[in-house]
């Protein structure tokens, strides 16, 4: 197996784009990558490219990969589309560590891109729906604010969790993204604003759920050899693991874990051959604020059942013992489906080369991204560490 | 790099089976390649899941690969969709390849499916068209029999290719699906039954064109100690090619070759070292029958131009030189688009084990599989070879 390194990440500013297309999206996220790699060299050297994205918003479906090479001067660089709903970005992450891994690729353009806002609000909550479970969930009427809203209940009946813990979630992810020029919503919020906001699916309120984004997000994947032509610093992917999970939660065993997070999170620390204990910083799966307390648990960041009070000791503040979600996280950097797995790992390598800016953490040498499809049907979670120069 | 073997192949019925749905058709497919593969094995031993499919019918579209795992009984195995189109089942075929030549995996579950017969024709023809391109051909009525039906046209013009040797491709193509019992249309037809049929779009007429089918197909890919684990007659994938075209004709330089198979080509023939010349039979994609011929061209079966020439002197016929499409190929076995590029390797498996009952071909070594998305947006190309006992 050959290893793989990060030498160049890129994404589109995240935000309300209906007036820009994947294409150009995408070709925003790429220049910053190719901008990203401390060599002069020549993006043509690209030799695979896969693209994360759910795509069928009634534009270009099939054949999304091919024509976002062309738009991007790549010619027949072998191009492909991965689809893992919410998970696409990671799964294309994955498959392009894999593509290194085979020895068969010296540079992978992995990449992800959505357009929501361009759609109606009805065309646009059928367009997410079809992710979610279709003969028991969402058929019957559930979204995805009711399903993480019952994570949520369950949560808090088990195990006290609060309302105030979880606005925690949400507090610190927009003070994040404040700090983030890239970020959807730049604003902060306090514990007030979040529990006097209007409910979505109870318990869950407006400050709850991520926003819908457009945007696009790029990783350069290189070979060892390949790495060190372009940068003295690379970033080495240690771990990357992937698990599938009932896409509905009505036949899963618990509803207050995801058992694919807990899966993929085993099998990323196991190639990775270190622990929880090991990582620095995280960007994790916050699509609902209880979603990264469920990630807090499921990544082994906390035991069982105390993700509210880990969150409420306030260890993953940027200032605390692991730092989760500085970019803003999907709650308020937003939440752009395919991009959102590939922007995870782009903020990986951009804090391990402290080129973050004001955002920047310190003290880090080891970070984790955690993406997940749907409620848990899908999971991918990559290890990374800077690369000794 | 690992090297990579097929160890089990197998495909539902390809027909019209409205009735079905892309599990069940998966999980008919998956059985049959269960009990494909010699030893006596617990499937549970997959350790990775790949699925080609456009699957956009109103169904379940997102994580459509993780809810066919779990209906195969595969839990949490890592489950992904790919999707290029037509070449979606080529391409998650080389996707398994890599997982597998990275040492990563050893045992990976290709898939591809479609479900096209429970939607209603103006449906389909509007789903079946988010694979041409957008901008240019398909928002100006262009559809995909359009589009070959402009390539046709430029090679009778360049190259005096006739409706008669086209016809010539539908009539070996349907005799030997008569021959197959998993084919969707298992009759002959004449020359002039060929070109005696309504028009569909000048010069191809019906029987130039490939139907519109429903079905599944699996193979299961092994590294070379799992192979020999499972059996002692695997087959090895000494070539996998892949490579992006334009989208859209609009923007090639040539309407009488598909420049993507020509680079697809080339990366398998330099990674198997083999060339044409070694190749014994094939599988093209012939979604209609200029498509054939452009293939043989495009392969370097024959020299550019003389593709009608090369069907008329039956090189290709079950009994010639090189028989191309033995299965029926995808003008008479049929074409669920995400199935039929698995099916092709599925198809070279059976042959190469010598398992293909009445269609059997005699001295073969070697095979290769050709599978193109829309009208030359991506290309793979497989090379599979007899591995030693």
């Amino acid at each position: 197996m050959e290893r793989a390194y990060i030498v160049g990440a890129g994404q589109s500013p995240f935000g309300r784009h209906p007036g820009d297309s994947y294409r150009s999206l995408m070709l925003t996220a790429f220049k910053r990558a190719v901008d990203s790699v401390d060599a002069a060299w020549d993006c043509t050297i690209i030799d695979e490219v896969i693209i994360g994205t759910l795509g069928v918003g009634g534009r270009q479906v099939g054949l999304s990969a091919p024509a976002i090479s062309s738009h991007l001067g790549l010619g027949s660089t072998p191009s492909s589309r991965i689809e893992n709903a919410c998970a696409a970005g990671g799964t294309a992450v994955r498959q392009g560590v894999l593509a290194v891994q085979a020895g068969v690729t010296d540079l992978v353009l992995a990449g992800g891109v959505e357009v929501m806002n361009d759609m109606s609000p009805k065309v646009m909550r059928r367009w997410l729906g079809v992710s979610g479970e279709t003969e028991w969930e969402r058929m019957a009427g559930t979204t995805f604010a009711g399903v993480y809203a019952l994570m949520a209940e369950a949560h808090m009946e088990e195990f006290g969790t609060t309302k105030e813990q979880l606005a925690g979630v949400a507090v610190k992810n927009h003070r994040s993204a404040a700090a983030n020029p890239d970020a959807h919503l730049r604003f902060e919020c306090s514990v007030g604003d979040a529990l006097e906001a209007p409910l979505v699916a109870d318990p869950l309120g407006l400050y709850d759920c991520c926003p819908v984004t457009d945007g696009a997000a790029v990783v350069l994947i290189a070979s060892e050899a390949m790495a060190y032509e372009l940068t003295s610093r690379p970033v080495e992917v240690i771990g990357a693991g992937q698990a599938a999970g009932s896409v509905g939660v009505y036949d899963r065993s618990t509803l207050t874990s995801v058992p694919a997070t807990v899966a993929a999170a085993a099998r990323a620390y196991d190639q990775a051959d270190v622990g929880p204990e090991d990582i620095d910083f995280a960007e994790v799966h916050d699509c609902f604020t209880i979603a990264e307390i469920l990630a807090y648990e499921d990544l082994g960041f906390c035991a069982e059942g105390e993700g509210g009070q880990y969150l409420q000791s306030g260890a993953t503040l940027p200032t605390g013992s692991l730092p989760v979600n500085r970019s803003g996280g999907l709650k308020a950097k937003g939440h752009p489906i395919g991009a959102t797995g590939v922007a995870q790992v782009g903020e990986l390598f951009t804090q391990l080369r402290s080129e973050a800016g004001p955002r920047q953490l310190s003290d880090i040498n080891r970070g984790l991204a955690h993406n997940v499809g749907g409620s848990g049907g899908a999971a991918v979670v990559h290890t990374l560490e800077r690369a000794s120069a």
